[in-house]
């Protein structure tokens, strides 16, 4: 079993805001992260892929495919979007790290071909992160 | 003469917009940047002091004044902001690096103690940055 | 299940002296790394927290008070230190990689709110790091 | 347990071509990587060892003894040299990220001392890299 | 005046062999380099330009005609190719970064709309690169 | 004219104490870095020698040259030190960066085969760096 990762990149922005909490209880618990005016990110995600090597190709599976299906599911949704207003699958959700990560997984899971989705990681920051395994918490 | 540079990071989102331009001629010229929910990024500023040591410290200048200058000057008013709205030394321009950069070294200008503001490179992503050493395109 | 992880960095000096050993072993056994007057690392500190988003935030924990935990109980006490001489969780043992990461793994264990101390990571250069799941081998 | 990781750089040629298809077909599949002169990367190994830190000496492993290892059975290998010609343990095969991963192992499994060869990340680029656990697909 | 850097990245293989040296003269001066079956690079580009920013973009030059010309001028010539072999601009040239430098200048030249060429740097490694500003030494 | 940069690292530490001060002007001057036990850096280098390539061999310099050198007179004097007290060519100078650099351009020039010395940057962080380009403060 071998995992193959590539990383792409998207610029996306967005903020926290709990409707359910007043406005003050949103700064406390979001600080500058609750201006709803939305701030930015350059966004950097990892996609990690396992399988067996193909004896034919000496691969996990098609990079080329790979990088199509990336660009479709994930980069037409997220890249140079406003999350919070332009992208459906979080609505009712806070655009974190965390629900990011959770959706792309989604959005990916039972498209990747000749492997099984095996993590994803996704940066917020170069000094923050968050990794994802699916739903069966394994691991 | 010893060039002294510091490195900070902020998040900011934005969009390009020359409200004299057609909608459709904007997103000819602007691409995905005009939309305008505005996207993001992790924007990475290097701010560079030339001068002398001080015998009496080493130092070209105080680095815990400097970093509480790049606080006041430059993360107050960027960090966590739509720039397009919130930034209002930028309004009537475009907010490209271009135009970013010449704004934060006019944020600077003058008030770096010990040194004298020499440069600044302004990274809106990994693989795009901007230079900036003053109105005298002197270099 | 979500891994948070967050970055930090903290200058320290170090060296590595067995004394068990005569001088000749602890020059043959640790090269450079014998020198008593110390040398130094920016060492880069990843603490990854698994746990639920909390469906209120969208967050596997609090960031603000992560960052504070970490400043109390990490930044206090290895940042701008001489590790053999001020760190006393690590009186009696060689302060490699090794045995720092586990120290920090102790400092750091059932003081994370609302989530688990998954693992650590300690990168000593940018090219030798240590990873750390806690006493329970499991992984 | 420990985990220990060094990192280290080979810089090699190769070409993806598999001699059961036609040259349209190799071209369909591999696209620019098959180019028969070949191209090359700056390849980014880092090897992991698992262990109990030695209390005598605070390390999973002497970094000296495994630097030496690396050296030889990988650097010797792989540095410099154009794969498809130069390496005859890929004889046959295509390459890949995948399969030179599988052959580093090969080459490195229980050559380690002190410890237990626990896992090898290979980067193809910065944004391509293939993660091994050894046969065992245990993880 | 601002300078605009566009980083890119391209695959290649070269070797370094002088005819006129013996092999034995080859091996001693270009070392590993002399191998004549080629290694290869992940090599990193950066070009600059200098110019004033559009009033009406805020825009140097236009972005996505810059990447259009560079992968033009600089990708279709270098990326997956061997250079000794495919690469005639480099014919009766050690393909050394100095000299690919130079060539790369030459392609680029007189090409960059809406400003002047004004720098380039190429990373053959993250520790070795070589930075050229143009035939007019004048720096 | 080209201008060829090699990096290396060298691990060390410092503190900053300026015997004419008060301990409490020490510690409200130099902060954290007033610690007489010391702290350290993994410090980047970066040395740049500009020259015109050799015909014969397409090289600015031997880079296998200029490695021993950096070798000798850097690695030698600096890495793994404790700098307050083993390296005496900064006796009576606080081991700032600033200082640091003028000495090691102090240690490299006149010692560059087949070219000039022409700029050292020294990374104390990957967010704090100085650059000198020598006595002649030209540039």
């Amino acid at each position: 079993m071998i995992y193959l990762t590539r990383k792409i990149e998207f610029s996306a922005s967005h903020y926290y805001w709990n409707p359910e909490f007043t406005p003050e209880e949103n700064r406390r618990v979001f600080g500058k992260c609750a201006n709803r005016h939305g701030h930015g990110h350059n966004y950097v995600l990892e996609v990690t892929v396992a399988g067996e090597p193909d004896p034919v190709t000496g691969m996990v599976l098609d990079m080329k495919e790979l990088k199509q299906i990336l660009e479709r599911e994930v980069m037409e949704v997220f890249d140079h979007k406003f999350i919070n207003q332009e992208v459906s699958q979080l609505d009712g959700k806070i655009p974190t790290s965390e629900n990011i990560a959770c959706i792309i997984w989604t959005l990916l899971e039972g498209k990747v071909p000749g492997g099984r989705l095996h993590h994803i990681r996704l940066y917020e920051t170069p000094d923050l992160f968050v990794d994802y395994y699916g739903g069966n918490a394994a691991r």
